[in-house]
């Protein structure tokens, strides 16, 4: 479902190419200082129109529609809406029978018995992350002295970002890459068992965004080749301090106080300028497919700012489950 | 909180040097055809007492109390009680104020101010997974002819499995392992945007056990250094078979007809015989400690039921919500 | 929560003298042909400025910004929403630090700490309700062929509403009504065991709207009063028909066929040109107030369509749950 | 389904002549004393074998079987276990095809394809409220000083429940009633706006228990019949008091300090021993029936412990989602 959370709840709608993408968050406190403006700073790092991403260039303005008054919220819920305005469908209508490789097209359109709408990838869009990325500030926000820090790694198999992003420009293809990502400043406590552990609950939310198709926590896939001897993080003192962090900050899915870590695997955009074989779903005939859109060389650059998100997302309700952050915040934050 | 899905919900309880453990199972059809019997297969496979495996022997027997008539399920709540019966907690006695690195001593005892159950990790345990493969042979009746298989496909950094395990039994120590899990016969269309695709609620399902710190879907990681042009999966025909995998089955977190494939991570047990550092929580003075009970030279032999276990109770709920799934199975499955 | 529903799900949002209300309906089936203006007819029902209703003359145009592709549902989410434009806070502002009594005014207040917005009763307004409406617009569709018609059957102590109405009117008074729902065309087999039965999730809808302070189904506070002897409902046929309808159509919680039938209780609006007490919300001390804001003489004659409105989106999730509709209209509905 | 409750869940099983009954709350709160002996004067009054209810004489023993260690809640889930041990089936056997008019028997039947268990009543039998006054006594621990008290004020209809009760029994018939619920203590600012309001989540409690058809809140019905200015509940002081109470303690879904007050419909038991009109499941011909089973003459005798332990359980989950009731208990409870 389009919804995330048990109480700070995060909804997302819209479409690519309809009139508005956006969310709607529940659940949140009141008395939270939240204008349009904060949110800015961070829907700039999700942005396209860099080097490396889509050339679409949505002004990404969020709009703060209810739950705000005088400056706060109220503990009502918050519609924020970006509406659509660089909506060029003229490529997709031309192969709206043609499901692109890789991406939702074909799947959707079975799900939803044609019905769905294709342009641009429809409700499947990247675009809907805009509403995650609001909804995530807002969660910054409750996290208060909490702070989650994600960052592009490894693109392709290198860790020269950069030149790996320029060499998929110049080859019209796409490379994917490795996102880290780092919460400081977490109380013990957080997660709830048995199946709403921090690395289930992170797991769930990241796994939303289509790119995204691996995920390990502290040492992760490396801790299978270990022995129990290697990788037990022994306890330092009475505050839980480990003297390694093999288990990125989660015991039994608790956090234990430790610098959470995760990292995770973003594939390539599946859409480049190459031919790819497909299907035609009206006459049901092989076909080749070529898209024109415009699209990522590397969509792992717009990642991080997403992953933050999502992070604070789960541990804002965390920590409201865990009654550490009150309904009403003193004074405002 | 200790209840997955949306319909088909299964929530456990139990410690492990308690009176019980077991699930509660809601929202299964009726007319489906159960007994005790119908799980002791899977259950023998994550038994402990095999070579590698704990000593503890639970002769886990499956007790149904409710919810079946005639042999048959009847709509109503199929709750599943394992009795503890080999509960020596002298072990755990002696340790009761020193958390075991790398287990939920510590942050159980935390977040629940010291009221925890610390014998054998108590609901943190894993013999709460008795449960859930037990709940996993009801979804598996559900799904019928899809056919869900994992195994352990490397132990240590071997992938002669059993030799990793003998020479970690000789060395008093433990090893971790990688699990696959293949899901064949899925239909088109499962997986419900944005938030509830099928990476998503897999992978919740799966970390909720604590031993799993790593999953990727079909190429995984490996596709953070693929390019596009590399990692696409061309589309052969109207029923959606792809030229190749990379994607496990899933687009835009709906499956897309191809097996589902996933691999996880899972790291070595914590609890061996060596010395380690920890804190004692009364004094908070350092301490150390070397853990005699009963444990896992390879926890990771145990997995791939429990993983299959995983995926059927989150494939029966998305096969549910597409309604391919009566609310009374016709005739009795 | 702002939000009802397991599968077909409606969140609220907005404020009466904020810019907006509207509602977020998720799980809707794909193929169901939605338009604005299919939604006006209920909106008139409900809308102020009839005789009897608040002066304030909302156009009350719904505008539906996602989830419809070519005239019908795509599976995504839909958004509605309604520009607030006649929206004069000024008699607002003068009384915002004294509770009206018997709204909303001093627990909203309290519950949020003073963040809440006041004017015209915030979130908590009844304005709420043109989201329900608009929802409620697309459960009948979804319903087909059931039909839900509710009427106001009394008001004041009086059968002749209209009369009662226009005495309150004059003696600027309000006065409360009785407001009766009827459904046909249920098949057998609708509500969930235990806690979700026909009575339980209606009820649960029903009181959301501030106005309703009681409810009964079938023949409700009349059968405490009576013998086992004289209202079991005799078992006519095969299909379940019965002889009278004391239950409501309604058996342990579960639709049996015969017309789904419940009463409400709703309660005269406690705004009124008259002199209350009340508190100052700053000082402590005494007060009173006499609201000039506009209301109505009687706010059950816009509760019919609302509650036509919950019942529907009520079950057309139970009609989800049971399987009987599928995830896309066959050719559109 | 058979769970309620957001934080504080309480999921109920078992069937009337099934082995077991019971319920698994999920959600306490840590370190608050709790033993099978603490449950029992609750589970006295819900107790058959009265005079005036059913002779079944169960001995509603309650067998706590997880959750507690050291006579303490741990913060996992609690189960609660009661063995049928009176189930005498015969009666049962006899009338298999013949639906009983008033009870879920045709419409357990229809849903579920004939497969529920019909023994008396089976999943939808009352015996389930044994679970439900368990779980209730958790919840009243939880919380503290709140007082909840429910009592029959009218049974037929009369005030003399006693003698209405006498007389129901001479003339082998049943009668219903009216049952009263008053809660104290209640802090101002519970209840979730917009759907989750107090009325709308003790109604839906209350109205899982099949036998109830009706409820009302404050003055309720009468203040359908009343105006604005006679049931306008004036704010006497800072804390909130009011000089009337016609709202019954909450204003726009919301505590507002005073006593939460409501009331019920109890219909009569639909069994009695007089000859009812029904059809035969099997062949579609008219039948008759008679009840032989053990049944009650006033099964609202055993509501009001019910109805306390639905408002306690309502009213438990909301004081820990607005952040009142800590996860652990300050050295125990």
């Amino acid at each position: 479902m389009n919804t995330f959370g048990r109480i700070f709840r995060v909804s997302v709608f819209g479409e690519s190419h309809g009139e508005v993408v956006g969310v709607l968050v529940d659940g949140c406190p009141a008395g939270i200082s939240l204008s349009d403006s904060d949110m800015l700073p961070d829907l700039g790092r999700r942005k396209s129109g860099q080097k490396g991403t889509t050339q679409r260039k949505e002004t990404d303005i969020p709009l703060i529609k209810s739950g705000i008054f005088n400056g706060k919220t109220t503990g009502a819920p918050i519609l924020v809406i970006f509406e659509n305005k660089d909506t060029d469908s003229s490529a997709y209508e031309k192969i709206k029978d043609l499901p692109r490789p890789g991406h939702a097209d074909f799947t959707a359109f079975r799900k939803f018995g044609g019905f769905n709408d294709y342009r641009g990838g429809g409700h499947f869009s990247g675009r809907l992350t805009a509403g995650i990325v609001a909804a995530g500030c807002i969660a910054k926000k409750i996290l208060g002295q909490v702070r989650v820090e994600a960052k592009l790694v490894e693109a392709g198999s290198s860790k020269d970002v950069q030149g790996a992003v320029d060499s998929s420009l110049k080859s019209r293809d796409s490379v994917g890459g490795i996102v880290e990502c780092t919460v400081t400043g977490l109380p013990v406590g957080l997660g709830e068992p048995f199946f709403d552990s921090v690395e289930s609950l992170i797991s769930h939310a990241m796994f939303s965004v289509p790119a995204i198709k691996g995920i390990e926590f502290g040492s992760g896939f490396a801790l299978a080749k270990m022995k129990g001897s290697e990788c037990s993080d022994s306890i330092l003192d009475a505050k839980g301090r480990t003297g390694s962090n093999h288990e990125g900050g989660i015991n039994g899915g608790i956090t234990n106080g430790n610098p959470l870590s995760f990292r995770f695997a973003v594939k390539p955009t599946s859409s480049t300028a190459l031919m790819k074989k497909t299907v035609d779903l009206k006459s049901g005939a092989q076909a080749s497919i070529s898209v024109e859109g415009r699209h990522d060389a590397c969509v792992a650059l717009r990642v991080p700012v997403i992953a933050e998100a999502m992070a604070a997302i789960v541990l804002a309700d965390l920590m409201i489950i865990a009654r550490k952050i009150p309904l009403t915040a003193k004074g405002g934050l």
